[in-house]
């Protein structure tokens, strides 16, 4: 089937929404955050914990990653990742662009394409337009991404500009491309565009008219969470998504924290992902409700309360407090399998209120409220 | 209750037994293999999966670690090892001997205990048999072994001699300070002294003499799997289960691979521990009923079938050879989990399988035939 959005409700007091999105992997109920599959595997989670326990819509895998190891004959061979990594709901992968940017020193974008060296043997690799729809063609997940120059913070407004228009002819190329590439597996893929532009207002406009004009079943912005202070984040985000469709779902890619994506929802964003559940439940920075904290301290020693009273996940009520710091403080790997499911069943559970508040008619007292009490240090 | 043993069946062709141990954290059925905890955490694997998955009735943690870190007062705060792990069934706690013995050159052995440096921070400490009984009271397991010296691997027989009278002598005082050192919480511990010697049949007698005279709950055998011969622990295990006690479990300490464990079985073993099936399975090396496999492998590259067809636990259908190959090879925390599980519920599977061939009466030619099968590189 060909990927369908429709919208379930808006917030009357901002431009929050309330969808679903349906593809052959099924229904993505939108706000939805995206844990990070990078390669294969949400870090310390098994499938069934992901699916049972986090219950996601959609999870991310990343394309660079994933063209290194296992490589796309591999994923082939296996029918493509859903099969390879037992998961059968939905996936979105990324273009590769913002990891080969992330190469700063050891890649180098020119027209035709970026040149990068593999982080893992020192390789050469080219990374173009078309060949990235390939390989996202190979991966088969259920929503693939524009190949797109990222541009760091801060971005010199000339250098922006110019990467901009080379984003929108790798825009061409990749729809051309994208044609001429057959599908590999039994379902279908939607395409999505990415806006960029910076925080150059004018040329988040220009990007976000060229991007809309294409047509595509969804929308990303890409380029932020890069180092700008939220506060221009959110100015972009806003005048992106008033030029964006309302009929097709709105992807902000590689947001944020909790308040960041309460505060991109109330701004009409649909979809996020970002590392940071994962990669800070590592380091023992738990998000809650009520603020983060940072397990690993001191003070949690003979703490022997729930993990989190709130119980969102097994975790939260299995383990204490003392139990985990004490897991952090002897470097156990279960210590950072609890803080990751706890962190991204935070998150879900977040995204989850937050479309129930939509629908409820009260989303920007509860945001606002929310807002207040996570911003806490507990 | 005081912790009783029941033998339900014993073998015609060999000396393998079935029976129950019961304490008052329910009952284990023998023969049993205890998955280690060392530091309140079996590595990479939840207590829901424990229980579970794996199955276990019991758990072993050891003393040296739990001494060292969270430390006892933390322990007692907690109510015990099993309230701050969140384990609600047997636990037993070795001693600290065989790690103490590990530190080699930073421990010193004296008449009076053992002086060593933590592997932390290199703080000294002095572990004695009477303050191994006092940590052990705290952390609060339901079988508590007596504090031994574990001789290494080859052992001149006056050291070995020597060192099994200090053992003997140690025991002596375990037990006096164990009947004025009141229980902690609200169940009772058994206590457990250590068989050593060595690879000399008159010292194992000899010591297995002395055991069996305490009149102990149950026996264990320690100073074995330090890198003698397989042929070489089976005499001694032999020797020594003709002198223990037939109505008193045994448990050899430290032991072993698979195969290993059939054996002793046949010689009359009803426990084991043995970090070989988690530290093994971190290293990318899975036992299963057909012998072991390396999964880093390249011939397991393009191999999509499950894991272990007998699947034994979830992750032997849940994942594939080739997708936990390549969790191996982009060292993903979830491929030690994965295999940890596998190994895990593989050697519970193996002696809760020689339990029921045991009671039906065909174990021999069982163990036999399971010992041929698992001797091969797959
Ligand atoms: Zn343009
Ligand atoms: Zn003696």
């Amino acid at each position: 089937m060909i990927m369908q959005f429709d919208l379930k409700g808006t917030d009357s007091q901002s431009k929050a929404r309330a969808g679903t999105i349906t593809t052959d992997h099924g229904v993505i109920e939108t706000p939805i955050f995206m844990p990070v599959g990078t390669v294969a595997s949400v870090k310390g989670v098994h499938q069934r914990e992901l699916k049972n326990d986090i219950n996601p819509d959609i999870i991310l895998g990343n394309t660079y990653h994933l063209y290194l190891r296992p490589q796309t004959g591999i994923l082939e061979q296996a029918g493509g990742l859903h099969k390879f990594m037992n998961w059968d709901r939905n996936i979105l992968t990324d273009s590769g662009g913002y990891q080969v940017y992330s190469l700063s020193a050891n890649r180098k974008i020119k027209e035709e394409g970026v040149k990068f060296k593999s982080h893992i043997d020192g390789s050469y690799h080219v990374f173009t337009p078309e060949n990235v729809m390939e390989i996202q063609r190979s991966i088969g997940a259920d929503i693939i991404m524009a190949f797109d120059e990222c541009t760091p913070y801060p971005c010199d407004y000339n250098y922006a500009k110019r990467s901009m228009h080379m984003t929108h002819r790798w825009l061409d190329r990749c729809i051309n491309h994208l044609e001429k590439t057959p599908l590999k597996y039994g379902y279908n893929q939607a395409f999505f565009p990415i806006v960029q532009g910076s925080t150059y207002k004018d040329l988040r406009i220009q990007s976000a008219e060229y991007i809309a004009n294409a047509g595509a079943m969804g929308n990303a912005i890409g380029g932020l969470s890069v180092g700008e202070p939220a506060e221009e984040m959110y100015a972009m985000t806003e005048v992106v998504c008033g030029v964006l469709p309302e009929d097709k779902p709105r992807y902000l890619m590689g947001v944020g924290t909790p308040i960041n994506i309460l505060e991109n929802i109330a701004l009409g964003i649909d979809m996020f992902d970002c590392v940071m559940p994962t990669r800070n439940a590592r380091n023992g920075m738990l998000f809650t409700a009520h603020g983060t904290m940072n397990i690993k301290n001191q003070k949690w020693k003979d703490d022997f309360s729930p993990l989190d009273e709130m119980g969102m996940t097994f975790v939260d009520t299995d383990y204490s407090k003392a139990y985990l710091r004490h897991l952090f403080s002897v470097n156990e790997l279960l210590a950072m399998q609890i803080a990751t499911i706890h962190n991204l069943g935070f998150y879900l559970w977040l995204v989850r209120e937050a479309r129930k508040h939509i629908l409820a008619g009260d989303f920007s007292i509860w945001k606002n409220k929310m807002v207040n009490q996570m911003n806490k240090r507990l």
